[in-house]
């Protein structure tokens, strides 16, 4: 029997039509390599149009790229990036911020994914000391990895200390979109109109094939980013088909509707497993995901029918993840199997 | 007037309509991430049945990170990377070589882009002087970034003189299929069968919208590439839209039409620019592209209708790319421009 | 007034006389540079006479270049390093760790400075998980930054437990001799004896004017370290300076009798700081350095006249250090100084 | 029989007494470390004496170590380092300058290792283009590994040419005292006021123990030097046994005798090898060195007896060394050997 992956990751999905038919449309004769191309001025007008033209926009391939060079742009080796233990920037990239920027990740314990001032302050110690790593920036992730989102007022306060503290603040945003519709805000409320400084803003896992952007809302700071972008491997030659799929995205508010979507089957999914007595959601369901304990047994059991995530195997918490393509019927399913299993 | 891009670069061609469609067609449903997919397993298989059941596939976006990350896996930080002075490894990729790996590259003049062992032997000097860097790879490019051809005789030698000093070889082959076609052998023959261990193996200029695959001939010397990957930020998450090109790309030998095709217009347009009696073609023309000398004055003028590399603005030498997609009327319309500003 | 500094660190020290007077002999005409001198291969070997004529060893300047090139050349940059919060690697080496290896620290909060398995199985997760970096070695600190000790026991458990994992043991040993004085037992006892693989073994801490050892008690995982310590800036070229150093460090185990020295007289600090009621003595004292917690108000003053590192202002801990030339008078004035303080 | 190692290298010889009392004297009690104390102050002092009272001043304990730090401090990792093919830069620093900065070095043929502006012009390409490296500094070699010296109207011109092209300008002055003597000149008059920007001031091969000064002239650029020298191994702890030896360095000029005694040496050694017709000297003697070609039949007779360096084996090129310490004697012993070999 085949593994359902269908809840195991958000880019376990496919690609919007929307996106695919801008893509193929995008086919278009001859075009100038590397961005200089008209889809590219346009879908970077475009971004520039939600978050102010005084800032700079720049695609890459994928998020782990989002997150690394726009970290590099603004640190230098001896800096460090202060963020939670669940940031993807510290699970998930392989030590990739660390061999690129040189940087040493200051990773701080939360039970939410949340990054709060009373918990980086402790940290924040050496400035000026030659000795130690100099705190530079802080990075959290808008929603979170799990699945939490910081509110308006979170965010307020926290980049508003980060600049006390002479330091910057980044979003690892690969899901931004999902936080904008749980907060009821748009891209700009939650990121530039609180203060936060550099943003990747991800696109892959809310129906993109590939291709995510980093704004910079200073553009003094993002002056190298397009050196770092080459040498990073990182600036594809027909960027035009990444640049498309940006266009379809804000057309008819694309990226608003996949993650609406996303997080209603989360909340759905959430409020199905609510009625399993067995099942305990751990973390406030605030996005697009799901992390539910389920006893051990059962779990087992549930995972020879369903891949999904499971950090911690020690504290049997599954990570369900729902998109722009979820269907409530799958969802269903997956909670009578579950139910099955149990009852047996 | 908008100026004419066509022969700027093979990367300024869109995408081949037998991989649009793969690409759409992969579009179907939940598919699990990172490689692990039955499109990625199949595009493997298929590439081992071209180079051999017992090699080593990745799939990575680009070109640079193809070179950079093979070059990567079999080095220390204190080796040495020989190349030729014109090789896209020193040239056009922003020192992310010396970035990624730490090593030095060892930058030899050529006349043709073509290393030979006699130009090499000189700048082997030091191996165990533990106060120099130690030569590990030599990289060639296949064909080369002047448009000629390494042949089977110069890749047989080069890879014996290479392996009897301790040294890998390395092929940038982001055109090896254009000269596969040039010297009318299967694309195994041009790389493991002379005794390459390393190859680059281009898609996005013939044909393809993103993506390359590094093969390993001997899967020991390969067996850190994907942490690499994924820490050069280059695992893509929805990988079957890279695999399903790869897989349209050997159907039906998409990949030696599309290579065949550009060579042939390379040289209908070398041929048409001979009867230019200003004119004056400074390579052989062995793959898809064109080098002409064309005196100063007109060289500017056709510039200011046509986009195209000079890369020595002093020796005003143009470089002319064809395409899969190139047209013979386009061709013909070129040389005329030329012919109209001579004549003036 | 001056400040009194000599508690502040061990490093505060000069030049122990038979250290001075080996550098001054050694002054003795022409000598071959970079290690091949006479002076340097007497030090080694008697370096293999305390460890075993099968290790490797290596010369650097300081006990931050040891902790690098070692742990560089058994890592690739995807590799983790685990150590301890408090690890001189992680707080005091201003993220060269990260530079230079491109690893990521895995930093585990302890009570004492010491690692234990228990402490570092909650991190080991992801091995083999191309997302995530490859744990590769512990570091461990030997006596620890806070004074304390590990004894054989938890030295035997702590690399039983590592290489049943795959890990390797790193022992950061700039003041390895003092935890072997407070154990009563031999160099090799503590490191290779129980199972250590890489050690740092410092002397600038213990009498000497700079240079640490590296020693590897496994050669093949040595092979490249002299290729690092070049491009890592730390080959002294006029090396016998170093090595006579190390001669007169085990000539007469002086050593041993400085490591002594500055262990008995942190007793000796410690029991007069005992007799403070205000006083409390936070760490255990096993090595030469006592950790004091001093009520604020009290420490505010005594800084006044001496300079030692509190390194959380908060917690108000005064770290004093000692070393072989430490005066019991200076103890008992510091003692006095505080006292007077107090009663004021 | 013993090689005589006399003229291997400047670094074969011993400290100079003066220098080697003052590191006596400098053991004079505690003293508090990395670079705070009394000694180390009045070091920079003398420096700023000498070089102008705004300039930088740092320690370091190696040449390699103020080359490499000095660069990275004014680079970026998409940076390109310009230097000669002879450099030490390039040769002999195990690619620590790429692994460190991440730049690129752009080595440029000479005859006789001096570097001039139209040598450099025809590499000053791509500025501004985001698929190259960009050029940022020139390092040039005061006096050269072979021995020649720039003189003022030389270093001028490279200083002008290289500011009008936005490059900085390094030197590598492991001898420059070497260089100052040859052209009767201050150091302040072949470095600041020729416009040169940073410069790597050497002692060890002038007589020192250990320990180079990096100065930079215009403090801006300086500002992150200290956390690269921490983060890069080269902060050293006791570091007034550096200073000491800068302070009798600069008393009664030990600096200028030193290399002008080493100086007029080298040209005994040239006018005595002169005299034997079947030896040729290569590279004009301006310092402390002579590049003479020997037949390779001597050659080999005479390597038999003389440890010195043929960094080409081919063209039979011995490099001679004399330092502070050679003695005529030695000399003639020298050539006397060599004409023995001859009639043979």
């Amino acid at each position: 029997m085949t593994l359902n992956v269908e809840f195991g990751s958000d880019n376990h999905s496919g690609v919007h039509p929307n996106i695919m038919k801008a893509i193929v449309d995008a086919n278009n004769g001859y075009s100038i390599s590397y961005g200089e191309d008209e889809i590219t001025k346009n879908s970077i007008k475009k971004i520039k149009e939600l978050f102010g033209s005084d800032v700079d926009v720049f695609f890459v391939y994928n998020g782990i790229a989002a997150n690394i060079l726009g970290l590099k742009t603004v640190t230098n080796s001896f800096n460090s990036i202060i963020c939670a233990d669940t940031a993807h920037l510290n699970v998930h990239e392989c030590c990739g911020p660390e061999k690129f920027t040189g940087c040493k990740l200051v990773i701080i314990p939360t039970k939410d994914g949340k990054l709060k001032p009373e918990l980086i302050k402790p940290y924040l110690i050496g400035t000026g000391d030659i000795h130690m790593a100099q705190p530079k920036v802080v990075s959290i992730t808008q929603s979170t990895e799990l699945g939490t989102t910081y509110n308006l007022d979170e965010l307020n306060k926290l980049c508003s200390f980060a600049h006390k503290n002479n330091l910057l603040v980044h979003v690892d945003g690969a899901r931004l979109c999902n936080a904008a519709i749980f907060l009821k805000k748009d891209l700009k409320e939650i990121t530039r109109d609180v203060g936060v400084d550099i943003l990747s803003f991800g696109g892959t896992k809310n129906g993109m094939m590939y291709g995510e952007a980093v704004v910079f809302f200073d553009k003094k700071i993002a002056k190298d980013f397009e050196f770092y972008r080459k040498q990073g491997m990182q600036l594809t030659s027909k960027m035009r088909f990444i640049s498309a799929q940006f266009n379809a995205f804000f057309e008819y508010n694309l990226w608003a509707k996949n993650a609406e979507y996303a997080n209603k089957m989360a909340q759905y999914l959430k409020n199905e497993l609510c009625k399993i007595t067995e099942v305990k959601i751990v973390q406030k369901v605030e996005a697009n995901m799901v992390y539910a304990y389920i006893p051990r047994k059962y779990l087992q059991k549930l995972r020879e029918k369903y891949f999904f995530h499971v950090f911690d195997e020690n504290a049997c918490e599954a990570r369900l993840m729902c998109s722009f393509n979820t269907k409530k019927e799958s969802i269903d399913d997956l909670v009578n199997s579950l139910r099955n299993i149990i009852k047996k």
